[in-house]
């Protein structure tokens, strides 16, 4: 299937276009757990910071629509998804890279990703 | 006044740090309207996304006591503040660069910032 044509919501600003769409207190956690190799819905619901099924689930299919993610059934009965990034989820990585920069200068005690995490990067 | 410590909230994940402060729909697009020189509150409300005057107040009083904005009285009757951003909130720039980058990638038809706005550092 071809990825969803993303456009413009609130404005043209790209700002306020990518927070259109991960401009909340979640989705970017999600982003985060399947870039460190999480892919199933029980994954997710155990990270530490205590996402609730109805708001996983909401944000996973919000994800979904605008092709940030992709599932593939992995059992039948009953039916499991694992999910993955696609290439335009991938691509927000530096968001998070810096999300990890400024935190780890002004948020005390937040803990230091591994340079392996900090210095990833994906193809064009 | 010394800049209020921050301590991580949810989780001590420095994104999840991060979201906690401005993972929101709105408080990087005050951001991003402070580093273009907009500094009151009428600038603000007359930007393109339409911020109500209640979600402004409440985001500008949270971005204060978080110390990314500091405010000055500049008229006294009626009393009318301008706002700026501290050290800690100019160094979000990074993360509104990135999300700029993303957007114009992948969301079709947003704008191009110039690049005196893609290419701006601040110092240490």
């Amino acid at each position: 299937m071809p990825d969803p044509v993303l456009k413009p919501a609130r404005s043209v600003c790209p700002i306020a276009s990518t927070l259109d769409l991960v401009g909340d207190k979640w989705s970017l956690l999600i982003v985060r757990d399947l870039l460190i190799g999480k892919s199933r819905y029980g994954e997710f619901l155990k990270s530490p910071e205590g996402i609730t099924t109805n708001i996983l689930a909401d944000r996973l299919r919000r994800m979904e629509q605008t092709g940030l993610v992709e599932r593939d059934l992995y059992q039948q009965h009953p039916p499991r998804y694992a999910y993955r990034l696609t290439r335009r989820g991938r691509k927000l990585l530096p968001i998070l890279q810096d999300m990890c920069r400024w935190a780890n200068e002004f948020v005390d005690g937040t803990w230091q990703p591994p340079e392996s995490f900090m210095n990833a990067k994906f193809e064009d």
